[in-house]
């Protein structure tokens, strides 16, 4: 019979036992931030669960990772430290062990209703990267910008491309998004575009939160690489479409995604995602050998994007894709961005890059899904090329187990106009 | 007569009363981290002041900005702050001072030999972004990767092109720097090269320390943006070109950057700058009204490049150029990494890229001295295309005023070898 807590879950509940993802919330308006779990409709507040002394593990017992405004220091500890607290975890709310099951009082302090928290980013992210590794949105993004002819670079099927993305404008789910001014494309004219973005768009990507990371001039072997990923969260990349076409030759991306970066609460272990893992894509040439894993797998999560569009009360699905889809893994990800000795700190954020998938119906992006522009995508009656002021965009992202699911919940954001 | 301190200060020392810059130090093995101001040979603890009430005045006195581990927070404090912490700090070290002068105990606490302590980075850098600034690099990069019809492309001039780097990896003048590993583009055969990179360059920039920053989705406008630049640092954007030839498309430089940057570690002043401001070139096509400032300016801090060869004991003089050549200011840089709503945050490190001059003497890298290995530049007897592991990269920025300079100290760093 598969685990059970004594916590009440829903069968559809995306925290369920099994799960037990990591975030971190304020229980009221002025308390202070600290670590939870999700459990059905309940956050389980590890700050006072450490405080009565329940992680009473070896590594645990005596750490104070449990009592800070973040994850960062939990997620420092590495891998035996993670196991011992999901035991003690899965054993503390277990259907058939009374330590908090029967303390009313302590159940009240520990247990707090989903709804009545509000919650923050989950860790104090240093710094943030942006990888590039579906073959499909690489190979789409290609046809549209350079044509149809070898539209995926030579280095592409090499290495893991990726550039570096902007921290300090990462965003917890729910966080509206200020539609950002720049230029774009002079069209038809000698002088740029500016003004609010024309061309506002998401990408349902996925992060890694790094684990213990590695001291500079240190690089992480790949059959090492999955120790040092802690969890998984959803991840919208906003995308200002015009900004970013007009600016990024020849150093990439900048203001076109720095403007919000929106990320999930709630971070889905490795450890969690285990028995949802897939073999990954087989990849032709084969890696170099620092990219050779001894197995190289992805996680089947389905990933789903709604659209409220601004004029509508209702959600559209526009996509429906999976991260089993990735080319490049999450330990391939990580291994190559230390090759050079580049150091990763704990809770920094590795994102996926758009997750497309193989159907028209499987697109990460506005930009695929409307050929950039050139067709209307049609939301139950509204039509959208890209998002419009008051737009809300909703990903969601789960594994289906045998009885229960293992889910991420849900990140989103609302886009609301420029300044003026 | 000129400001002089009782503190003896010779004529050619970076550090007189008129400097004053700002850095983080430990006075000995066992202390902790705190904040400092350079007085000739000399660094004035700041803590031991705050601690004795000597920052009297309205906005610090009740400050704990500099008991702090770095200077976060007293950066995020604004103008009036530096403005009255620079006056109180000229007044306490002026010849004609009683206060500190004539109390040997509080001077012995205060004033520690710079030869005693170690410097720290002076701030916890949030994010770190690198610009493109200086037309002669954009023009000379240009024509060695795309030749000499159209070198600078059509967006460069109507914005300051930048890249998000990487802020784990900076690290302060004086850490060695390990050779990184990684791929470089297949030569001949159809798999790219593995190994340590065969083409480790320096780039000679300098970077604003952002003061105040602004909030997400509330661009700085520019008329304002000085105000949220406290000073400046040299910083050496440690490059691996054959890497970054291979990874850079589409989407910009990435582990051929962020093994290592270095910044020096005094933060010098707009206030002891302003002395040496100049008139920025004249741009042609003119900005954008968002980037039309009404006085446009740089600073003429000449800048130095030597490298120290493995082989050898001394240094050689390898460039001479100067900050004022930057085409797009400082102040557009920080307009236009906001205007999008993008937030900076005090600590923030932006990058000018490298800053060559118009002569074959005054170039930035040694992708442009060697015209990417083409020739070999000669160093007192050695000849270097690219750097060797045990060569010694130094760099010195410094501004002549009337009898004394203005200086940035050193911005050094050693190349050693990659791992096994
Ligand atoms: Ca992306
Ligand atoms: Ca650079
Ligand atoms: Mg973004
Ligand atoms: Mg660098
Ligand atoms: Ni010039």
């Amino acid at each position: 019979m598969a685990l059970r807590s004594f916590v009440e879950v829903h069968p559809d509940s995306h925290f369920p036992i099994q799960n037990l993802p990591y975030g971190v919330f304020k229980p009221g308006p002025g308390s202070s931030p600290r670590p939870g779990v999700a459990i059905g409709d309940y956050v389980l507040d590890l700050s006072e669960l450490a405080s009565a002394g329940l992680f009473d593990g070896p590594l645990l017992s005596n750490s104070d990772c449990f009592l800070q405004p973040n994850l960062n220091k939990f997620v420092s500890l590495g891998r035996p430290a993670w196991k011992e607290a999901r035991a003690t975890l899965q054993k503390l709310l277990s259907a058939n062990e009374p330590t908090l099951r029967d303390n009313t009082a302590l159940k009240q302090k520990c247990l707090v209703p989903m709804n009545r928290v509000e919650l923050l980013l989950p860790v104090a992210i240093g710094d943030y990267t942006d990888f590039f590794s579906s073959l499909h949105h690489t190979r789409n993004c290609g046809i549209l910008f350079r044509g149809p002819q070898n539209p995926v670079l030579e280095n592409w099927f090499r290495l893991p491309v990726a550039y570096h993305g902007r921290a300090s404008s990462i965003v917890i789910s729910g966080t509206d998004i200020v539609r950002p001014r720049g230029q774009g494309p002079p069209a038809g004219s000698s002088t740029p575009y500016f003004g609010s973005s024309l061309k506002l768009d998401f990408e349902l990507e996925m992060a890694s939160v790094v684990g213990p990371g590695n001291e500079l001039g240190k690089p992480v072997d790949i059959n090492e690489a999955a120790d040092h990923i802690f969890g998984l969260v959803l991840m919208n990349d906003w995308s200002a479409r015009d900004i970013q076409a007009w600016e990024y030759v020849p150093l990439g991306p900048f203001l076109g995604k720095n403007f919000g970066t929106t990320i999930s609460p709630w971070i889905v272990t490795l450890e969690a995602l285990e028995p949802f893992a897939t073999d990954a894509p087989k990849q032709d040439p084969p890696p170099l050998p620092y990219l050779a894993e001894k197995a190289s797998k992805n996680y089947d999560v389905s990933l789903e994007v709604r659209i409220k569009p601004a004029e509508q009360n209702n959600l559209s699905l526009v996509t429906r894709s999976n991260l089993k889809h990735l080319y490049w893994t999450l330990t391939q990800q990580l291994a190559h961005h230390t090759v050079n000795g580049c150091n990763l700190r704990p809770g920094d954020l590795l994102g996926t890059g758009t997750i497309s998938g193989p159907e028209p119906d499987s697109l990460g992006c506005l930009l695929e899904l409307t050929m950039n522009g050139q067709k209307e995508l049609s939301l139950n009656g509204a039509t959208r090329k890209f998002l419009e002021d008051g737009d809300e965009v909703i990903f969601t992202g789960c594994c289906q187990g045998n009885g229960y699911k293992v889910g991420f919940g849900t990140c989103s954001g609302k886009v609301v106009p420029s300044p003026p």
